[in-house]
């Protein structure tokens, strides 16, 4: 009974916090009928504010941690990123009536990395004494941005490929700039100069070059007062403006999760889990190759588990506008963040079981 | 003299703070043809993050009370907002020339309260050693909330009541969603579908839903993160900026003032006090019944004196788009708050006469 | 070697600064392609927002300072500000294929003074013991005034003259309230109606009028707190803003700098020095006259030979929207502002030379 209460507990305090309160809010704001209304212009900036300071904050975390002895474990995490969206393509995107759009957002979230999580196994480690390496907290942009890169292209190929599949009518035309793949029928490979086109259009798309170019002054340029005076200390706030614009939108399109809701639910409760065990196996790996501490294999884990409760909604918000909130919003911030937290303890226990701390 | 000269200062210091600065700085520019223009999605969005605030605080304040002790002295602080604006309806907004929607704004403003009107109360008590009850600063957001939505659900059914009643006509049609009151001339009783109307729709107008949206959260959600980082921050700015506007605003549309000056000024002067001696009659009657004491009965007398400068304006503005700022910003911050901030010293001594301090 | 050690390190200190790196960064999404773009009121907003920070910031200084002892230093800096403008005019908006506009707009840019230049300036006479006035930092709004106005209003006129002059056509006709000057050829005298009209034009124009309302605030009313907690943080963050858009927009127009760039870099690189050649002249003869301190002389000095990179961009961007920001930032951001601080020991050495320190 105490178990119930303590995860009734963890989820109350989860739905309080703003991020999801604000969401609620917005929901709630929508079913009422409000009239308010972010006006678009305002909305836009609010996302490239957001997306800019996540890439600052990435690029500066990369730029002071030793690159050297980074290289290996960030292609590790950029792997496990990838991973996670290619299985979650196979398993959620390919579910009948889930529309691909909203699997691959949602698979994305799942595979990207929730800071603040990661801050909570940190928190969590540090008060039972267990060590681990200084440089972990500038291995999550690596899997933040290869998950959410590799979600949008995929979830992008795929629209092309439904595109060119579809019957050749007026509205059928091809509007990416590398060139036009003729439909062939079934699940046509996509032309090499298509994927091309796919990958520069992802880039150059609002969302990812301010994300890209935060990135790149954080790593590059001294943003540290600028960012310090004026995107860390308002992002909360803008964060908690997204949450009531998705609110209001995920629940006007609601609707368009009847019929495929349960599978959403059943991913967001059991993805965490698979995920973070992903995460474990390849710190495992590590620790008997490189001699990587236990700390730093439950904190993999951890990433792994994790899905983007920051950088993820804006990201895809910008770059998958068809992508219905409900879904990734919902599933990634609604269930998998609670789960992602209450499982912590268990790769804990792992760690103590498979290596001893 | 000395008198004079004190009461000189205190208005050069009311005027050189930056709400009425920026007011007279926005009237300033329009006087001298400045093109200067606040983008209308901009302002959209600061009317929003203002009212989000008001409510949040005003929610994170009433969180934090004993309810039970509460319960009583709000219901009684709403009433007083409630009669202030019934009472101005009847005086003010019924006077030849006064258009009904200006006067309503103004009567909603005088009914709400001044946080930093308060705050000087209160300051003004304990640099005297006067004790009061806790809770108190629970109460405004009672009164506040219920002076502002009377007032601009009475503007409403009173300009309903006007269409209803005008020559049936290409512009005259009934836009409301709750039903479509026949026109029956003179004063016709609005139909109960009507009101329900008018209701529903000042609770989904932004601007109350903003409002009520910000309630909700500081009630029933942990918002203070965000609040400490973002909100409560940026408002002072934000609202510097609604002044700027809305006293741009105001010179274009001061014109429509010509004739009708004086009797704002007249309402201006006088009401703060009629107001407080309301609010300190409840109090006396609180302080008899249940033992409000008299530091108690002084602020609930300040607070039904002072004028909105802070919630008020932002949701006239969003509520009551067609109202004139010249007439209730000019109005309540121009004369109602000087004078309410002038007159807390007349209140302590008729507590002391009263009731003895 | 040494030396160009040290000049190599500065430059790319000052290349990593938020305000040249996001510059550059906008510069780099564009060359890309990036789709990125802030939305036009956002921008709007943002120049209203630095302007009145600008003004309020120069305002309040000039209001703390002392202004009996301030007049004839302030009317000798706004006079250098002016002398600095009429001098690029003749040297740099009269070359061949340099645009009026964009001449006027850099010449305006390497007259205002770069506040973190002067700070430099400060900080290194304090680290050498040099005493200075304490009113110096005052000085600075009237030079920077001074000048952007200046160069502003040539433009205009010149913009005038171009149009009166050319021949009668559709596009031709007069726009300016003031009144119709009759096109005469060549190089006519503008109508003193005119250049009133080009005055009361810039006064009104949205930059100047924010810059304006922010000095009369600063100056007159008592915005401090509001300055302290939301213009004064918001800054370098909304700056960043700007400058990321104007390196985009720089980037879009590089190719109208096809052989003219030479003049620009010519320029960029000697004015600095000129201009402080020039107000060290003018301290010198304040000193031998009045006992201005060699302190003094030499922050004259790094005033006169900084250019704006604060409150220049944005007004030139809002008073002056045909200028193109590849010409004026490129040429003052990225070349006069380093040269200018490269010079502040030269200064040093001079007033040690001609005073004694």
């Amino acid at each position: 009974m105490d178990i119930i209460a303590d995860i009734f507990t963890t989820l109350l305090a989860q739905l309080q916090k703003p991020t999801l309160a604000f969401l609620i809010g917005g929901m709630v704001l929508a079913a009422l009928g409000s009239k308010l209304e972010v006006p678009q212009p305002v909305y836009k900036f609010v996302v490239i504010l957001l997306l800019l300071k996540v890439g600052i904050g990435a690029g500066m975390s990369v730029r002071e941690s030793d690159l050297t002895e980074l290289a290996v474990p960030a292609i590790g995490a950029a792997l496990i990123g990838i991973v996670i969206v290619l299985i979650g393509g196979k398993v959620l995107a390919g579910r009948r009536g889930v529309s691909n759009m909203d699997g691959m957002a949602t698979v994305g979230l799942f595979g990207a990395v929730s800071a603040s999580t990661l801050a909570a196994g940190m928190a969590m480690l540090e008060s039972d004494g267990i060590a681990y390496e200084g440089f972990i907290g500038a291995l999550y942009p690596f899997m933040d941005v290869a998950a959410l890169v590799t979600a949008i292209v995929l979830a992008r190929m795929s629209a092309e490929r439904a595109r060119a599949t579809a019957p050749v009518g007026g509205a059928a035309t091809m509007t990416m700039g590398g060139g036009a793949g003729a439909g062939t029928g079934g699940k046509a490979p996509l032309e090499p100069g298509l994927i091309k086109g796919i990958l520069v259009d992802t880039v150059r798309s609002p969302a990812i070059s301010a994300l890209f170019l935060g990135l790149a002054l954080g790593l590059f340029a001294r943003p540290d007062s600028v960012y310090d005076s004026f995107y860390e200390p308002l992002f909360r706030g803008l964060l908690s403006i997204l949450m009531l614009i998705m609110g209001m939108e995920a629940w006007s399109r609601l609707s368009e999760m009847k019929g495929v809701a349960g599978t959403y639910i059943l991913y967001g409760l059991t993805a965490p889990l698979v995920h973070g065990l992903i995460g474990f196996g390849v710190g495992l790996v590590a620790h008997h190759l490189t001699g990587f501490s236990a700390g730093g294999v439950v904190l993999l884990a951890v990433m792994a588990a994790s899905s983007s409760d920051i950088s993820g909604p804006p990201t895809m918000r910008g770059a998958l506008p068809q992508a219905n909130p409900s879904a990734y919003v919902g599933t990634s911030t609604g269930l998998g963040t609670p789960v992602a937290i209450l499982s912590i303890p268990l790769f804990v226990a792992l760690a103590d079981w498979a290596i001893g701390l």
